[in-house]
Parts: C-alpha cells; sequence; structure tokens
C-alpha cells in the first residue's frame, strides 16, 4: 500500500515536470464600451476625455492537442483574479495548467471591473472633484483574512482547521495576497460580465464555462443572455437563484453541474450560509432535471471526497477534482467515453 | 528584394506558430504587508479585519532550454497592466512570448496596486464610512484615449497618425482596453515595486529588470535599495533622475541600457515632453560611462529605426526590436557573441 502510494506520487511530480508544449496563448478583451468623461473631477484634474470600461480581459493556452476538445472559460471569484486558477498556494499546479496538460484549451477570464480588466474609475474622481457626494462612492468588497478563513471553511472559527481539511492551511498567507478589492458595485446592471462571458463562448465558436463563488451562477446567467454557444455549464460554491420555468427550459439543454465542498454548516457565524446555499442548488438541479436537462450536483462528501473548503481547486486534492470535472465533460458534454 | 520579404514574412509566420514548449511556468507573489482595518469604514461595513497589502502578482514562463540565460523580468507602465507585453492589439506575439522562444525566462510582474496585485481600498472606504474627507481620496490616473494618443505618440494630434508611425493604429481600440486606473498614489513611499523588483532578482538567484514608462527608472530604483542580483537594467522612455555620485557608482557596476522611440518633439501639446526626456537619459548614461559603467542609450531614430511609438513593445516592428534587447543581454549580460 506505501509502495502504491509511493509510485503514484512519484508519477504525478514526473507529470508536473514534463515539459508543457503549447500550440498558441496570448490574451486578448472580449466586450468595453466608450465612457466620455467630463472635465470637472472626471479624470483627477486631467480635463474631460472618452476611457474605454466593461471589457473583459481574457488569457488563453491552447495546447497542442487542444482541437480534440471544448474550449474551458474559467471565471473568478469575489476578491479574488484569474490567480485563483494558477499555481497553488502551497506551490502545486493549478487546474489552469492542468487541463491544458490534459489537451483542454483553457481561457482564464479577470471579471470586468476586476485586476487586469479594469474599473470604471469616474464616480471615485467625482467624489474626489466634490462633484458628487461621498455616500455615492462604490461599496469596495474587501475580504479579510478573518472572513476569508471562515467564508472560505478553513476551519470552524479564524486560527482553527478543520483536522481533515484539504486546503494547504500553512500557505493560507500565499491565499491572502491573492485578495484583491472587488469594485462589482461599481458595474451597471446586468454584470457586463455576463453578456462578455456569453459573448467569449460566440468568439471560441463553443465553450464550457466554468464559475466560482461570486461567479458560480455566472454561466447559467450567460446562458440566459445567449446560449447559442455555451456548450457546458460548470457552477462551483454559491447560491442558486429561483429561475423562471422559461428559464429552466433555457439551462435545460445544456449539460450543467454543480460541485460544493465539505463543512458546509461548520463554520461558526460570518456572512455566509454555505448550508442553505447547497439547498437552493439542489433545487436548481431538480428543476433543470425535471425539465429534461442532464444537471448534475456533485455534493463532493456524498461522493466520499471529504474536508474539501471553498477553495477547492488550490485544495491539496485539487487535480482529483479536476478529474471529476474533465470526466463529466468527457462523457456529458463531449460525450465520450469516460477516461 | 520583393522575394527576400516574402522569405522573410513567412519564416517569421512559420516561427509564430511552431509550438512553444515550456519546463515550467505558474504564478507567485512577492513582498506583502498585513494592514489591520478598524471597524469603522475600515472594509465596506465589514467590521475590523486584516488585509494583505503592498504584494507584487507575478507570472513567469520558462522555456525548456531556460537555464541557459538570465531570466528577465517585465513591468509596465502608468494606466496599464502585464497585458503590455501579452499579444499586441493587432494580435501579434508580443514580447513575452517572443522572449519565451527565444530561451529566457520570463517573468511579468503588475505594479504592487495594479491589476491583480490588488490595491489598498482602505482610504477609499473610509471616506465613504465618513470617517476621512473626500479630499484624502487617491489621485486615480486615468489615461483617456485622447491622452494615449499624444502621449504615446500615436500622431501629432489625436486622431491624427504619423504617416511613418509604426503604431498600429487600425488596432488601437484594443490598447485602449488596456488602459486601467493607476492606483499608485495609494502606495507608500517608497513605492514597494521597487523593493519587490529587487527581491524578485534575489528569489531568481539573478535577472535583468525592464521598466517601461512609469516603471522605466524601476530597474535603477531597484538596484538602488539592493542591486545584489541584479544583472542588467533596461528603461524603455522615462524621465531620468539627477542620481547622485554615489548612487552611480552603485549603477554603474550593472550593465545599463536606454531606449527610446521616434517623434519625441512632434506631439503638440499634452502632459509629456519626451524631448527633454531623452535628454535627461542622455545625460544618466553619460554619468554612468564617467564612472566606468557599461551604459547604452538605444535613440532608435539615430539607428535608423524611424516611426516607433511610446508603446514600441507593441509597434509593429516589436520583433525587430525586441532583438536589439536579446543581443545587448547576450553581449553585455551574458557577455557572449552577439547573435
Amino acid at each position: 500500500m506505501k509502495l502504491l502510494a509511493w509510485t503514484l506520487m512519484l508519477t504525478s511530480i514526473a507529470f508536473a515536470q514534463k515539459p508543457l508544449t503549447i500550440a498558441s496563448q496570448g490574451s486578448f478583451f472580449i466586450g468595453g464600451e466608450t465612457k466620455a468623461l467630463p472635465a470637472a473631477g472626471g479624470r483627477g484634474g486631467f480635463g474631460a476625455g472618452d476611457i474605454t470600461i466593461n471589457q473583459m480581459y481574457v488569457q488563453f493556452q491552447i495546447p497542442v492537442n487542444g482541437d480534440r476538445h471544448v474550449p474551458v472559460v474559467m471565471v473568478h471569484g469575489c476578491c479574488l483574479s484569474s490567480k485563483t486558477w494558477e499555481t497553488t498556494p502551497d506551490n502545486r499546479m493549478g487546474w489552469s495548467e492542468y487541463f491544458v496538460r490534459k489537451d483542454r484549451p483553457v481561457y482564464l477570464a479577470d471579471q470586468s471591473s476586476r485586476a487586469r480588466s479594469g474599473f470604471d474609475p469616474s464616480t471615485l474622481n467625482a467624489v474626489k472633484a466634490g462633484t458628487i457626494p461621498p455616500s455615492q462612492l462604490p461599496n469596495v468588497l474587501v475580504a479579510s483574512h478573518q472572513t476569508a478563513w471562515t467564508v472560505f471553511r478553513f476551519g470552524p472559527k479564524y486560527g482553527e482547521a478543520f483536522p481533515d481539511g484539504q486546503f494547504p492551511i500553512q500557505a493560507v498567507d500565499e491565499l491572502y495576497k491573492q485578495m484583491i478589492p472587488d469594485l462589482n458595485s461599481t458595474l451597471p446592471n446586468p454584470n457586463p460580465t455576463l453578456k462578455n462571458m456569453a459573448a467569449l463562448a460566440v468568439k471560441l465558436k463553443g465553450a464550457v464555462l466554468m464559475g466560482h463563488s461570486e461567479s458560480g451562477f455566472f454561466p447559467e446567467q450567460a446562458a440566459l443572455i445567449d446560449p447559442s454557444n455555451i456548450k457546458g455549464l460548470i457552477s462551483i460554491e454559491m447560491g442558486c437563484p429561483d429561475l423562471k420555468p422559461e428559464e429552466i427550459a433555457i439551462i435545460a439543454k445544456i449539460p450543467t453541474m454543480v460541485m460544493f465542498g465539505d463543512h458546509l454548516n461548520d463554520v461558526q457565524g460570518g456572512p455566509a450560509n454555505w448550508g442553505s446555499s447547497l439547498d437552493s442548488c439542489n433545487k436548481f438541479v431538480q428543476k433543470v432535471k425535471d425539465k429534461g436537462g442532464d444537471a448534475e450536483m456533485m455534493y463532493l462528501p456524498k461522493m466520499g471526497i471529504k474536508g474539501n473548503s471553498h477553495m477547492l481547486m488550490q485544495d491539496r486534492n485539487s487535480d482529483q477534482l479536476a478529474d471529476l470535472i474533465l470526466n463529466w465533460i468527457d462523457g456529458h458534454v463531449e460525450k465520450k467515453k469516460a477516461r
């Protein structure tokens, strides 16, 4: 048994160290509109001028055998960026490279108003110039270390980890560095990221959309805007809204998968209630099934996979969870025999 | 002559389409400090808590023959992110991949307070909560389309391009999408990006640092903090401050190169004065030489290379300029025979 474990570990190291061959890579933007700023307070004393807002930055890698598979678009959650999917806090390969090594074209999107997508600073500058009151400043979401620990379910309370927790808690400081201000409150309604995700699927002539937490239901919301090129919906740990029957009918035409980790009801206090989030998504999955759709709830503890946090793509068993998703894509989106 | 041009073009296309083999890739953070936020207004109504600030996000690729060369760190300018170095606005390969294809380990840093590095939002939230006045809001730099056109020297005035301009002006809208708010005014003094760049060179056990525009002199400033692992300084289009003799003595121990494009004095009005920036850097280069240092000014028009804009890494002749830099690294940093 021990020998098997060692063999598996060495195989995994060899896999990680094998050179990666990329057919093409790069970055581009989806969406974006021009906004004219006034002379007074528009640009921090720089005078009037036009800026571009609501664009979404997308970074991609297409492996040499990428044309055999449907592209996967990964969108991060609140107070995070596409760093979510890259090297884990404890320095292992993230899902973005893991998927590429499994021959998937991978597209990482920074949500509109976050990270390399930029944000609309005009309200901020107008308040500074005194043309609008401070109360109109955007509500900037900032997840503290304390918030992250409990909302991301590293343990029952700040500083105390779950004994069976899968998050690499010794490297939690590296996760804290990933947490950046969330300016989604500066965005118009509907959130342009949704339209941009649907447009990205069109540009790619077909894509699986994956969201997490804040963006967990974005794939479905993008499909409600334009389902034409969305080949699969993967939603990780979020609340599921109560969709109308005609909306469920749209979703039911696209293979859908929802994933939740462990310890949903084991955290004391905090703004999140993951137990009720799971309930809402169980209802959503059932509604899609009732409409004849292909929907699946992967509630990991029920599948025998224990201890996963909210940041499950960074958990120690992240490769195992990635394989679950890859197999689901193979079987449900690409209709291939499971690997 | 026409045949030669075609052959060169086809060679270049073949080069771009050849698969790229990566030994390792990923991302990490350098630096970062914990800051305690107060309950009132610290986190937009979320109560007290600790956040991490001043960290610098770094994304890297190491090609299979990367161990033969010194790593290159690229740092973007004002109102931009590491997107600067990736796919160009007209969809050609950027310097980051071009350098990797020339066997260089490449590290792209988002400046502290920009893009995936995040920023300190506490002043903003305190103003919104009314605990400090709006006048204390950060001065957010926002480059409008109009500002970019003239400051980046696409033409003599907005909407009019230089007839010999190298910037792919038909794709200027794609550049506008790269331009994001600059929150450097939220940073402490000295700018933590400088310390982080020096620390990155230490982590890499030797690196060439490259800066552009706002960050053009950052490589030198990083060297003044800790020159120990900085193997070369590449500064593109910035103003050069008047360093003290003891500072020049530190720089003179490191090979230094400065690059400027064309049309420095051909733009009507605007906040930048590139002609005097060139003058200041000519003086800097001469001072380093006078101290016995290896310093070189690559003023492109003087070398017969015409029409380059301020965004010269995105100009149509970007590969040619990259080769100039690669040859300079080979000859001056790695002391190899020029390719």
